[in-house]
């Protein structure tokens, strides 16, 4: 059996009529699926509003506490409920989770050493509760993630929306077969000079791409994860636009 | 079998003292149970750094497309995450939901009329989604509400949270007997000039209280709301503070 796994970003989220055409899209998608989403312009407007500094490193967001709260709020609150509930319209029965809910995806907070990335959180194996979430699958249910998990001792966590479509794929690669889609506003990952994606991507030339500059910011984790997904053996996965993927 | 249906606000979302006593006490229950909450200080505060008006008319907010976006950012958001993740950290498996999850309370917009709400959302018989809701109970998953719905049209809408707990509890008096609870900083609601709680409280009194204006404000839903639950053949109906209800 498939399980789909979509990832989309700010790219889909900030652009209404792009969201629309995913929606309907994902909505048509009659398989088991799983929606990921990450922020968007929104998160980055409200630290400025709130003059929260923005810092970013390799492509991830540096979460003090007041930018966690930010996050959780856009992220968790506003486009996760929005998300469900324009899924809702569409007839698609959402339920929104952060990995807090139901206990689904426990996380440990980043070591502070080479970089501190402050409240960001690391999944490993078994963060997943796979039991959980195979149980709202089974009744019809489509989980709508937002990036934010929480640790033990219940603190909450900025977490990579890649990483936790990845790691969602890793874990149910024993359960289905299993399909992550990266979704984006490119077709795919592009030859220097080129607007042409390649169609395959090895984790060698993934690292000389990034070493020479071409693939870098967020595309880094967005390749890593879908590597190390690749490397720990899901069937297919996709970094491209929506068209492409469906 | 009973189902025990707790709504906190703003004067215990705001004492981490009393928050965490409260939160412990709610773990300690071993029934069913369900947590609805509302706001506090901080989409009030939120509102003034963003330059939004707060606006209330008799104890409930008028919701505009701003005020909307920082009451699902802090309701759905901030507060029904950390409170999720801090009952996870005590063994007690929450999950938080917003109307719009699973579709489990599909609300209207309320009439411009008399008074125009903006986004606020009213719910009528056959709102909540009792089967959804059941079969998470049964797997021992204890529903976190936050005060957000969304209509059939996927636009989500700020509610009264004191509504939600009560049409909680009507719409599962069938299955269950049903204990709701409106837990504040009081004992209870008072009688002109004393600090004693009336054991017992009328729809007669109540409106000569209120017509004095010794009820008012933010009680004045919290008390309609349990007259009308009350009326509605809920067997327990208790407003006051956490040590007395539990």
């Amino acid at each position: 059996m498939y399980l789909n796994i979509f990832k989309i970003g700010g790219n889909i989220l900030d652009d209404p009529k792009r969201l629309d055409t995913f929606l309907n899209t994902f909505c048509d998608c009659s398989e088991k699926k799983i929606l990921v989403h990450g922020g968007g312009k929104l998160a980055s407007e409200l630290c400025r509003q709130l003059d929260i500094k923005v810092v970013m490193n390799q492509g991830r967001r540096i979460t003090d506490l007041m930018t966690l709260r930010v996050a959780v709020m856009v992220y968790a609150g506003w486009i996760n409920k929005n998300l469900v509930a324009s899924l809702l319209s569409r007839g698609c029965r959402a339920l929104g989770l952060s990995g807090a809910d139901g206990g689904c995806i426990i996380a440990d907070k980043r070591k502070p050493e080479p970089v501190d990335y402050g409240f960001a959180g690391d999944l490993k194996d078994g963060s997943v509760n796979t039991i959980f979430i195979r149980q709202l699958l089974d009744k019809g249910l489509v989980p709508v993630f937002s990036p934010i998990t929480c640790d033990p001792a219940g603190q909450l966590l900025n977490t990579n929306a890649d990483t936790i479509a990845s790691a969602l794929a890793v874990a149910f690669r024993r359960y289905y077969t299993v399909r992550l889609r990266f979704l984006f506003d490119r077709e795919g990952v592009c030859c220097p000079g080129s607007d042409k994606p390649l169609p395959l991507l090895s984790r060698a030339q993934y690292e000389k791409l990034r070493d020479q500059g071409t693939i870098s910011d967020g595309m880094i984790p967005k390749v890593e994860n879908a590597l190390r997904a690749l490397e720990q053996g899901i069937d297919e996965v996709l970094i491209g636009n929506t068209c492409i993927q469906l």
